[in-house]
């Protein structure tokens, strides 16, 4: 089976299909270079939940009960670190308005079963040394983790070549005949790679590939993300740090070795990547507003890319109209997060099994048109 | 002769020296890649001069005089631009303390004779229409220029090498016997190159040269500034832009092609070249509130180096207490609107011929130690 994208999701899909036996070619003409790299690694279900995305926050529950394992075995295939921190996450109030904001945030997730405490202003600093004298309250979610984006990729890239996933470092479109995918070409040598399946993990640019009929990958648009790496915060702060500052979500990822992301802005511009003054200016501002000392960091680097976005917010994965071609795509700021679960979804398919009750949600056929029948009996 | 630096100092030296008919070896690891890498190329004595500083003013006004006739020529010998912007600049206040600041720096400057015209809110925004509508008062300083520093040392890069300068990419130190500069070493192979006279314009580091007698070389401090180029600026502004934002100078510097060169923190740390996330949060805050529509531009690099600062202020520009060792160092702020005063200078002393009074008033031997005699007269 042939693989269209080496970010998160795709390079997740290899290593799980390759694992269960499957024969898998990867394309991509620059791996792990695209939102993935930009992305911070929270794998946050609860602190990114918006109100009344229940299917976001099931996929990323879900997903996140698998990271422990998911993270153990590559790390045992790859022999090398992930860098899974699991110290939790803290939100944090600067004024009265954000404190009732996190109070009723703290009452959503309680009756949604997550834990989640509510903190003094002091309570917080004393968790959290760092943050800013101005917190004046928190909310600690213990469950919300992170993870070393960098490194994942490093030890996905090892562990799918030593699975036996065959990397094209090129791109390549689906070829569909009678309305099936039956091979893959890739671009520049025009190579033609006959194949079963075809799963399209190709991030924001999944909806644009050449050859499909028409809707066979419902639209997903790119968001821009503008995120920051710190350097020398080693012991700055332990947990991941989050926060609304001038009515701008912030959020601060400590790494292990002193590396701190920032991040990170959300653009509906279109596919436009540049670092922008504006960008940058109102991330350092949130995170010196957060914890003050942060001004003394390192700025090592600033990045943007495109989020791949589906109508509803939700990832597309399973079925499409095209037999024997498949998408994972549309994860939003959740790809990292949602990676094992989506993983784990695509072999449930592949293998004809049912899939969990969370990624069947993400079927994209809620996109189809729906039988003319069906809509009169509705 | 040797000139120990390839800045914009050691090479304005080496051209003119060169084109005086002197055989010239440039000995420079990273050839522009100093201070001169990350200048904004402001020629602008009086919008920088600070009061009491005459000596520094009036050596920035005789270079400033200097520059068109140094640009011109340098065009022509090197055939390729140098930016040269002769628009002028403008001050900017942004409340009525700022206003007042304005106003006495204009007399200041009128009691010297220099022109400058102070302008309402209004008149700047006429003659600026980019500037923050929050702008209350301007000042206009017409004489103050800029050129594009990297297009500047690219065309002296080539301009040098034509007039056969030789130029080593690799550190060098002065051999000094019997009390006399006669030779310099080139670090990596170690050879000799046997010299009458040995210019040191090695910026910061020049007062740290091995092998030359303690003293020799009056102390160069090391001044942080970091600073930042945008880009997509092409049509914002006009003239150089500077203001005092919560307390920090800033400045606008457009170039030809769209870049805006905004600068510079002044950070008396030591010898530290990391780019911090104060330093850019602070400039990009400043430049913002200057010129909001600044928010839009693509922030291309942020840079930081050591600009050479020496106890007073104004350069080290002469003869040392070791004969055939000059120096040329010390410029601060102000070495890319120095640079051909100091050029002229040299070559001045080593012709033996006067030098102007702003650059002799440079003579480092006002920090040598006083005779007693004359000492005990005084």
């Amino acid at each position: 089976m042939c693989v269209l994208g080496a970010g998160v999701i795709g390079l997740s899909i290899a290593w799980q299909l390759a694992e269960s036996g499957c024969r898998v070619t990867l394309f991509d003409p620059n791996p792990a270079c695209g939102a993935t790299h930009a992305a911070a690694g929270m794998l946050a279900p609860v602190s990114e939940s918006g109100y009344g995305e229940t299917e976001v926050l099931g996929l990323g529950l879900e997903s996140l009960r698998r990271w422990p394992r998911f993270a153990a075995d590559l790390e045992q295939a790859a022999e090398q670190p992930v860098g899974l921190r699991r110290h939790g996450t803290i939100l944090v109030a600067h004024d009265a308005d954000d404190a009732r904001e996190l109070s009723r945030f703290a009452e959503l997730t309680a009756r949604q079963g997550l834990p989640t405490e509510l903190l003094t202003g002091r309570a917080a600093r004393a968790l959290e040394p760092a943050l800013s004298p101005r917190t004046v309250a928190g909310l600690e979610v213990p469950g919300d983790h992170s993870v070393d984006t960098r490194a994942l990729t490093r030890a996905l890239l090892v562990t799918t070549a030593r699975a036996g996933v065959v990397l094209h470092r090129s791109p390549a479109v689906p070829v569909v005949r009678d309305g099936r995918a039956v091979a893959v070409t890739r671009a520049g040598d025009g190579s033609h790679h006959p194949c079963d399946v075809v799963v399209v993990a190709a991030g924001a640019d999944s909806s644009l590939l050449p050859g499909l009929p028409p809707g066979t990958v419902p639209p997903v648009r790119p968001v821009k993300g503008q995120i920051l790496r710190l350097r020398g915060a080693a012991g700055l702060v332990r947990l991941t740090v989050r926060a609304r500052v001038a009515g701008e979500q912030v959020y601060l990822v400590p790494r292990a070795g002193g590396e701190l992301v920032v991040g990170a802005t959300t653009e509906d511009i279109g596919p436009d990547t540049r670092i922008t003054v504006g960008g940058v200016h109102d991330l350092l501002r949130a995170a010196t507003t957060v914890v003050p000392e942060v001004r003394e960091l390192e700025l090592a680097e600033a990045c943007a890319r495109l989020r791949p976005s589906s109508a509803d917010n939700l990832p597309l994965i399973g079925a499409t109209s095209v037999s024997g071609l498949l998408v994972a795509t549309g994860h939003y700021r959740g790809g990292i997060l949602m990676a094992p679960a989506t993983a784990a979804a695509v072999a449930d398919l592949v293998h004809g099994r049912a899939c969990s009750q969370a990624a069947a949600a993400c079927s994209p056929a809620r996109f189809l048109p729906r039988p003319v029948a069906q809509e009169a009996t509705r």
